[in-house]
C-alpha cells in the first residue's frame, strides 16, 4: 500500500467530479485529498488526486477512469519527477501576547494572512510532509482550525502534460 | 447567479467524496473549484467548495447534504467573514535567459519553487481573483502548464468551525 498521486484532464461539466471520484470509492480507494481548479482554458479543470492503495488495482482504475467521455487525460505523477505542494490554513486563539506563537511560526516560512480580534490565521505552503512536520511542531500552541487544499503537483521538465 | 463557498467536514469513509459532489451534479450545480484533505483528527476531512448558482436551489442542496450520514456540519463561508486563499503552480519553458520572467513574478510574491533543464516552475498563494490577475499578467509569458488547489478557507475570528 502506498501513495499515488494522479493528475486527471477533465471537461468541466457538471457531475464529472463525483463520476471520477465515484470510479474510487466503488473500488474501496480511500482518496487521500484532491483538488480541482479551472485550467488556462475555461472549459477545462484539472483534478490533482492522491489515493492509497496497490499498484494492479490501481491500474484497473486508471483504465475506468481514461473511459469516461469527460476525462481527456490521466497521468500518475511520482515524487522524484514532480513538484508537489499544498497549502495550509491554521488558526489559533490568540490573547495579549501573541509573539510565543509568531516565533514559531517564522522557521517554517508561514505568514500570517489575518489578525482579527482574539485570532489569528497563517498560511503554509510545502509538500505534504513539511506541512505535517509544521503542524506537530505547532500542536503545542493548540490550533482551533486547520484546512489543507490538498496536494497540488505539476511535473518537472520540458516533458508537456 | 453568484459564487457561493461551503465548507463541509466529512467522517472519511470511501465514497462520501463523490456522494457530497453528486448531490450537486444533479442539480446542475457546476462545481467551480473543491479542495478536500484531513484534518487535525486523522478520521475526519473538511471539504471547501466553490458552487455557481441562486440562493433558493443552493439551500435546497445544503440541506440535502446535511441529511448524509458522513456529513457533520455543512457552513457556508462569506468573504467578508473569512480568509480564503489558493495555492497556483506555473510551468514556464525558459531559455539561456530568464531574467525578464523572473522580473515579472516578484512583485506578485511568487516564488520559484524548481528550475529544471529548460523549465521553471513558481508558486503563488492569494485570494482568486489575485491568483487570476497574476495568470493575466504573466499570459505574454506562455505558461506551459497550471495548476490550481482550488479555494480553501476558515472563518475569521473566534466562532467556532
Amino acid at each position: 500500500m502506498q501513495n499515488y498521486v494522479l493528475s486527471v484532464l477533465v471537461r468541466n461539466h457538471a457531475g464529472v467530479l463525483s463520476r471520477v471520484t465515484g470510479l474510487f470509492g466503488r473500488r474501496g480507494y480511500n482518496i487521500e485529498s484532491l483538488s480541482v481548479a479551472a485550467t488556462q482554458r475555461p472549459e477545462l479543470s484539472r483534478i490533482t488526486l492522491v489515493v492509497r492503495g496497490d499498484d494492479y488495482l490501481l491500474e484497473q482504475v486508471i483504465k475506468q477512469v481514461r473511459k469516461l467521455e469527460e476525462v481527456l487525460s490521466v497521468r500518475p505523477l511520482t515524487e522524484e519527477q514532480s513538484v508537489s505542494r499544498e497549502l495550509l490554513l491554521i488558526k489559533f486563539g490568540i490573547g495579549e501576547d501573541a509573539s510565543g506563537l509568531i516565533r514559531a511560526l517564522n522557521p517554517f516560512g508561514a505568514r500570517v494572512v489575518d489578525l482579527s480580534p482574539g485570532s489569528l490565521i497563517a498560511e503554509l505552503t510545502g509538500p505534504p510532509r513539511e506541512v505535517d512536520r509544521f503542524l506537530e511542531a505547532l500542536a503545542p500552541f493548540g490550533p482551533a482550525e486547520v484546512c489543507r487544499t490538498g496536494l497540488t503537483a505539476l511535473a518537472r521538465g520540458e516533458d508537456p502534460a
